[in-house]
C-alpha cells in the first residue's frame, strides 16, 4: 500500500546522454551509476492529490511564500510547497493552526504540503543549543526561551499541521567537522528515527527520513539503508551544500542514491542551484529559499542565461520583458523599465512580480522534465 | 461634443430623504441645494473606456497601487485610478514613460487613468517653496534639487504621461490662514488656470480645473465659475479635509457645489472618509490612500462597524473572515487568524490581503449607488 502511493517510472532519455549509453527499465529496481542521465520522471499520489516529480517546492516559511497569493502560486503551477515547522511552531504555534483545521486550511493551499523536522533551523538558527539522544534543547530566536524538541515532539507538530509529507528529526553535522563528529551525529540520527517511525501518521500522510553521515560515503550508505529498513516513506537527503565543494556534494550524493532503491522519492533537502545536475543524478524533490530570496532584492533568473539585476540603470527604458522566453504573468505584463522602477522605488509590487518570475522560471525548468 | 463625454444621471432617491422632498427631473440643470438626499448616478466616457459614478479612485502613488497587481484591481472591479505627477516627474521621469507608450501601457492598466498636477505634493512634501505668478519652485524630496513647476509644464508632464484625466496647477493655501493668503492663492489658481486651458491636449484627454479659495465661500464659488467660464471638463475640489473641522468641509463644500452645473463631474481630492456624506451632496469622484496605508499597518475597514486591527491578540484564533458581509479574495480564502499571524510576522502578504479587503469595501459601497 505504502508503495502505491509513491510511483515512480524511469525514463531512458536520449538527450544529453553522457558517456556511456544505457538503458533502464521501467520500474526496474536497478540503477546505472556512471552516467548524469537518469532522470526520473513520477509522481507523489498523496491523499488523492497527484504532484509532478521532479518537482521544485517554493518555500512558505511561516505559512505564506513570500508576497505571494496561493492564486499566484497556483497559476504558476505548483503542486507542492514546504513550509517549516519551527517557524510555524513559534507563531501562531501548531495548536492554533490545529484548531482552524490544520495549515492547508490555514493557509489556503490545497495542494501538497511538506513540512520540515525543524532539525535544520535549530541548527542554522539558534547559536545555543545542546543535543542528546533524548533530543535538541535550544533557544527560542524570537524570545530567547527554551525549547526542547524531542523526534516524537517534531512528528507531532507536523500531525498537527497535518501536513502531506512529515519529516524525522535529524542532526546535522556542521561542515567541517571531524570524523568523530559525523559518526556521532549519524548515530544520533538514527536513533531518532527509530523513535520516529513507531510515532502514529495521520490518516495518508508520509514519512521521510533525512539521511546524514557528513560527507562520508560509507556513513551516508549506512543511514540511508537504516532508514530504509525502518519502512520510511521517502528519504530527504540533509546536511549538503552547507559550504562543501560543489564537486564534492555530487558525490555524497551519488554514493548516497546508490543504495536507494527506485520505489523511494528522494528529496535533496534546501538546494536551489544546480538543479538539472541533480535531477540528472536521480533527485525528485527540491525546496529552496533562494528564487524568492533573490526575487525580493531585485534578482531575476534568466532561462538561460544567468541572472540579472533589474535596478540596475541599463534597464531605465528597457521595453522588453524580463526574459522573452517565459510565458509568466510578469513578463506578459511588464517591461524591465517598470520593474526597475518598482525596485528603484522600492514598490512592494516589484518583489511579487519578481517573486512570480522566478519560481516561474524554476517551475518550468524542472517541470519541463515531465510534461 | 465635450458635453457628450460625461454623461451624469440625476436620480431622485426616495430613501434618506431629508428634511425636504423633492424631484430632480434627468438630465436636468436645475438643482435644489437643501437636501442631502442628491446622489447623482453617472458615468466618465472617455476614450471609448465608461467609469460609472460615484466612484473612488485607489492612489497608484508611484505607478502602482502598492501592494497590488493590476490584475488584483481589475478582479475587485476598479474602472478609474489616480495616480502621481508629482511623484511619477521624479522617478522615473514622464520622457521615460513617454518613451515606453504612456502611463497605461507602463504600468499596464488598461482603465481610466486621472493625474494630478503635483501641485499638493509641492505644498504638502516640500519645506521649501517660493510661488510667484510664474509658477512654483520648491525642492525634490529625493535630491534637494530645484524643481521648476510651472501651469503649463505639469500639462506637458501629464500629456507625456497620457493620462486620461489631467488636473491643473493650483495653489493651496495652508489652514487655518488669513484673508489675504485665500485670496491671493485664489487669484494665483485662477491664473494659472487661464493660461493651463491655452495649453492643447492629447486627443480624447480631459482637463480639470482645481477649486481653491481657503473656507470662504464666496471666493470658492467665485473660483468655480471663472474655472466653468474657461471651459474645463470637470472641477476638482482641493484644499479640503486638510485640519478644518468636517462640518466646515461640507459647508464650504455645499457651496461650492451650488454654482456647478449638472453636466460636470465633481472631484473632491484626496478625501477618503465620509464618503456617503459627499455623495450625498453630490460629489462623483473620490480618491485616497487611505484604504490602502492603514491595510499596510493591518487596519481593516468593516462594512459596517467600522475598524479593527487585525494584529490584536484577540483574532489569534479566529476562523471567521474580516467582514462576513464581504466576498473579496481575502474574506473568500483566509481567517482573521492567519491574517493576523501575517502581520505579527511582519509578512508582505498581509499587506497585500488587507489592500484587497479595504478597497473591496471602498469600490463596492461607493459602487453600490450605481449599480
Amino acid at each position: 500500500m505504502r508503495e502505491n502511493l509513491i510511483m515512480i517510472k524511469e525514463k531512458f532519455t536520449q538527450k544529453n546522454i553522457g558517456k556511456f549509453n544505457f538503458r533502464i527499465e521501467e520500474n526496474s529496481s536497478f540503477f546505472q551509476l556512471f552516467s548524469n542521465t537518469r532522470i526520473r520522471q513520477g509522481q507523489l499520489n498523496i491523499r488523492g492529490k497527484i504532484a509532478k516529480t521532479p518537482l521544485f517546492m517554493p518555500v512558505a516559511t511561516r505559512g505564506t511564500v513570500r508576497a505571494l497569493t496561493p492564486s499566484q502560486l497556483k497559476e504558476i503551477g505548483f503542486e507542492m510547497i514546504l513550509s517549516n515547522t519551527y517557524h510555524l511552531h513559534e507563531r501562531p504555534g501548531e495548536e492554533v493552526i490545529n484548531k482552524l483545521g490544520g495549515l492547508h486550511k490555514f493557509m489556503n493551499w490545497d495542494g501538497l504540503i511538506l513540512t520540515d523536522s525543524g532539525g535544520y533551523q535549530v541548527f542554522s538558527l539558534s547559536n545555543y543549543r545542546r543535543v542528546t539522544d533524548d533530543g535538541v534543547v535550544f533557544r527560542s530566536i524570537l524570545d530567547g526561551k527554551e525549547i526542547f524538541f524531542t523526534p516524537e515532539k517534531v512528528l507531532e507538530i507536523q500531525k498537527k499541521l497535518n501536513s502531506d509529507v512529515a519529516i524525522f528529526l535529524d542532526e546535522c553535522p556542521e561542515y567541517p567537522c571531524n570524523a568523530k563528529r559525523e559518526e556521532e551525529s549519524l548515530k544520533r540520527t538514527i536513533k531518532f528515527a527509530e523513535r520516529s517511525i513507531k510515532v502514529e501518521k495521520n490518516p495518508g500522510q508520509l514519512f521521510f527520513g533525512v539521511v546524514q553521515g557528513g560527507m562520508n560515503f560509507k556513513l551516508r550508505q549506512e543511514c540511508a539503508q537504516a532508514l530504509l529498513s525502518l519502512g520510511v516513506d521517502g528519504l530527504a537527503i540533509g546536511g549538503l551544500s552547507i559550504g562543501e565543494e560543489p564537486s564534492l556534494t555530487k558525490e555524497v550524493l551519488l554514493a548516497t542514491l546508490e543504495v536507494i532503491p527506485p520505489g523511494k522519492p528522494r528529496y535533496l533537502m534546501g538546494v536551489g542551484s544546480d538543479i538539472l545536475e541533480y535531477i540528472k543524478m536521480g533527485i525528485d524533490m527540491f525546496d529552496s529559499v533562494f528564487p524568492t530570496r533573490i526575487a525580493r532584492h531585485g534578482s531575476a533568473i534568466l532561462y538561460n542565461k544567468g541572472r540579472i539585476n533589474i535596478s540596475n540603470k541599463r534597464f531605465k527604458e528597457d521595453e522588453s520583458p524580463l526574459d522573452r522566453n517565459c510565458d509568466c504573468y510578469t513578463c506578459r505584463n511588464f517591461s524591465r523599465a517598470y520593474l526597475r522602477h518598482l525596485f528603484v522605488c522600492d514598490e512592494l509590487l516589484g518583489k511579487t512580480l519578481l517573486s512570480i518570475h522566478n519560481l516561474t522560471v524554476l517551475y518550468k525548468t524542472v517541470r519541463a522534465l515531465n510534461s
